[in-house]
């Protein structure tokens, strides 16, 4: 039985479990104040182009939306994202434990597009009765979507633009976001995105980490306090360097882009066996998420060898599954797979 | 320059890490469901003997008080504790941040009595007007206390006893329990204490782990939905596999407790170095924590050597400080300490 | 310019001002504890044929469900309700910011059915993830909805069947209930409704009060505390008296009822000349509430004598209006408007 | 039975009736939007000498607490108090309900002093620690204080001066604020409070109103999206002109000031006959509430005639009374007050 079913069924890259062990007797300050810390902190300004980024280390991707979006909003706002969006689906009402609405707005392919938000803020302020609706006070998306689509360097420009000219701070949510950085067709850099969104959030755990996410504060107004706001939500972890020597070994000698490029090269070759066989792929996009649909026959087959994600049903007979690699994916596995692949079509 | 000012400066105890690095590539579900985190589960009950509890892994300790709190009370209710206690202090209002506020009583040395809790509890109803004030829900209660003591056998019964009688939960949050399991004087076994709160929290963090702290809910009525919570407060980790491991590797073969007991052994030298030299010991209490006060000429000569947590002044001319050992503990340390303590005292 | 944009726009019927006025001097006790508090209780359970309910008084509709949202669900749970339900909304977030999603269901005409709410749950539960999302919790209805349309029995007893099948309390938003138990059409009586609902708010400030909602609790489970949650909203009144004075008036021989009759009655005879004037009624249902859609032009004449509350564009040249009666509503402004719709149909 | 218990056991002031009932039966818009609403306004900020304030109403004084401390803190912010603030001790949670803290500065007398408040935000940034605790965002004060006491000009001034220097702002909780305004020995004008506080709530409940109080922001930077929040947190009244007319009657030809002035002549009568008596006079403050010691012998002979507020025990035979006046206090009840003390006296 291989797992196909997330990127993040194994533990992490080597080269970070190399150097936790190696500095496992060190002493440090904790709390992320540690010199593993600022060492990443600056590495991942340096990726970014972004000198004046402030950079914190979360836990988790829940844990880190919803202390950006507390941070982010008065008690009266919302946040605008895409009916699939994680916040709105994933997260357990994480957001409106915090006390805030999300407001979801819908979505084919799971992104958001600039005249979206543009008629939505517009046509709250044409309300007469709008404060007594929730105000629209920022705009999340996840790159990639949580359906595997990328956004363009247009369609991104566009919702900065947007964003700023309503002063609505634009938050990117990039739990796989290395994954979307080397797909194929992607025309945005990690520099591009760091100038174009106020808040970013670049994603550990699905991408080679144990666990982490750097949350890159990029709007100076945002970001007084945000270590008071770390702690209250439960994200600031003791033994802090935990999560800087993860992130120093991620962004040391590309391992970063390294761990991304291998996962999309054996989605890239799933893929090619699954249009090959003419099974639908479900959303544009070369990243490592793959969605297809499958006969429950043909699922039942493939389930003696494989584990996928269910996503749903299309109609009695036929599942959504979504197909899922990693760095850790096995060159036999893949080549497994798409034999299996072959044979359901054949 | 060696660090005594915390339990929590280094990364983990070797076998935890071994345990990590030989399971890292191996595929698992995520969220806690594998089969590492099971048998980490059976273990903390067999433990405590405790074979009804769930068990639930969590991050980090102000993760799991708040995530403990906001599941067990109700919106107008309030949990009772100590004034000195960390849910009070130093959480930067996770809790209030959940909707509940902490009702602090005076305490010397940071436990609560079971007559503080009966008389509040009585006051509370014998007021009329008591419908405009907050309910107390819940009792928190560390142990070992932020200070270092510990309760007696007497003292938990006593205290159980009384919320029992008014259907009030009692919570521990044993962040550094196993170094109260451990320590001279101590009467009261993981069992009885199993027996006699309602929910516990084991501590990881400080006691050995990379980070972790293990949630066991003993009384039924509390059980139930708490996945949920532990999803919303940012708390359901994805490799939840790793907390598994670690908690699964600290209760096997006594590890848990070995660690405990070197640093206790640590510690007590160092009391005795300090009570021989005539350097005051603030609180009761033979666990890992160690409370003084020192002259700051002294002081300012120790910090050349050694990093302490600084408590507070007691005057113009003294300081308050921690001294804190752990499983990694240096023995070459421990004796320069105790030698620098002769030299002060001589 | 006469007023027909809401049924809030005057002050109160003359028969309450009155019972304010003959008590004005008396003193009693505050906070709902006063005799006429119990009286108002005493005549709204006879009326419900609910002699164990709970019965509590609140200032608005808003502090109502967000009080009774929060005292029915815990932390991780979420109340369903329709797209356009109040609380979905027009309540600036209200709910959410008592830490709870509203989860909305498709609704055309403002009703949720018992086969959307059964599904959803059982969706929920049969999701391998549900612990990721929300939990259904309580089930929120208006009635008559947002849209002016009225539940039959069947469906309310349908609704009521599944929510008590799956114990999800079912709660009715009754702010303008008086205008639903006197419409044409309408099936249901209130001791039906008391007898199929977990909780019932009816409405007074939509129905001839100042202002004042009063919380029916029919389901014994529910009822504990709630006095507290009334005091943290924000909903508990010094002088609680002005509000059991206010519904002791409306249910003393049968002033709620007659209120509505006669509002009933004005709006019938504007759905008349609508319909002979071929104007489209948007929703079906008979009582205060009138929605249909004109020209622009047309509009601009009548505005020049008539106020209503404007819900929305079709297209460019045509708005959809509110057209609202109440206990205050004049014969001769009706006669005026009834005359401004016949020309404009001509 | 004469109720000396509060200020709010009658209705309103005759006056406030009377503009109620002429006023009846016009329309007007809801939500505060009407004309009442503005003149009310505009004489708020004529009295106060603060023509850009901007003033809004709600119903209660918690819920006035509550939407203002939510206004104005951001999610890791506390409030400090006097401990025995009204928002610290008897609103049932209602500031930790919108998540934040109430950080509480011991009181003998009810207030605050500037050098508390500069100490603790000293000491508050001096921890190194800081972000571990709840950053004190905001003042609140009670003017008079929950034991009648007042401000003079010079603690006022100061406490102003040190909120400025440190940026936190200075909210003034003036419930019964007439009484203040008025008492003798006060040194405060309306003025000069609005001109040293930043957001003041000007109390009509317990000044001759039905309900209601007035929230004027005065510092700019605080007032935008205000409404919102009103709405979210239930303060907004659908009929929003009944306390428009309120306070516009409150503030026409004196109204606010005579109705304290006779209240607290009243009460210094009282005061007077308790000093010939030698009951003790527990604060300091000449406004209409008094609190003294007395016997239970004595409490018992005295309630059957009259009612006060009990306050509390002194030891195992004696009782902490409140007794309270307003503009409905009858003067022959005082007297028969004042010969009860003259006997119990002899």
């Amino acid at each position: 039985m291989y797992r196909f079913a997330s990127d993040y069924q194994e533990g992490c890259h080597p080269r970070i479990l190399k150097a936790l062990t190696q500095t496992n007797l060190e002493q440090t300050v904790g709390y992320g104040c540690d010199p593993y810390c600022d060492t990443a902190r600056d590495l991942i300004r340096a990726a970014a182009k972004a000198p004046d980024a402030d950079v914190h280390f979360l836990m988790g991707g829940t844990q880190a939306n919803a202390t950006v979006v507390s941070a982010l909003l008065r008690p009266h706002q919302g946040v605008l994202c895409a009916e699939t969006g994680h916040i709105a689906v994933h997260e357990s009402g994480a957001i409106e434990a915090t006390g805030h609405k999300v407001i979801t707005l819908p979505s084919a392919d799971g992104k958001l597009t600039a005249k979206q938000v543009e008629d939505f803020i517009n046509d709250h302020y044409a309300d007469a009765n709008h404060e007594h609706t929730v105000q629209p006070g920022m705009v999340y998306i996840s790159h990639p979507t949580e359906n595997g689509t990328l956004y363009t360097r247009r369609e991104l420009y566009d919702l900065s633009r947007i964003c700023r000219a309503y002063h609505v701070p634009l938050y990117m949510d990039g739990a796989r976001l290395a994954y979307a950085l080397t797909a194929g067709g992607n025309d945005l850099t990690l520099e591009e995105i760091a100038a174009k969104v106020d808040v970013l959030c670049i994603g550990g755990t699905k991408c080679g980490a144990l666990f982490g996410e750097a949350v890159m504060i990029l709007k100076k107004g945002l970001k007084s306090d945000f270590r008071y706001l770390l702690k209250q939500r439960g994200g600031m972890l003791a033994k802090g360097r935990l999560l800087g020597l993860q992130f120093l070994t991620l962004f040391t000698d590309g391992l970063y882009t390294e761990i991304a490029e291998k996962a999309n090269r054996q989605a890239d070759k799933i893929r090619d066996a699954l249009k090959k066989s003419e099974f639908p792929l479900l959303y544009q996009g070369n990243s490592n998420q793959i969605f297809t649909v499958v006969t429950d026959d043909i699922l039942a087959v493939w389930n003696e060898s494989f584990a996928f994600d269910v996503w749903g049903k299309t109609d009695k007979y036929h599942t959504v599954i979504r197909i899922c690699t990693s760095w850790a994916t096995d060159d036999e596995a893949v080549k497994e797979l798409i034999d299996a692949i072959k044979n359901a079509g054949a």
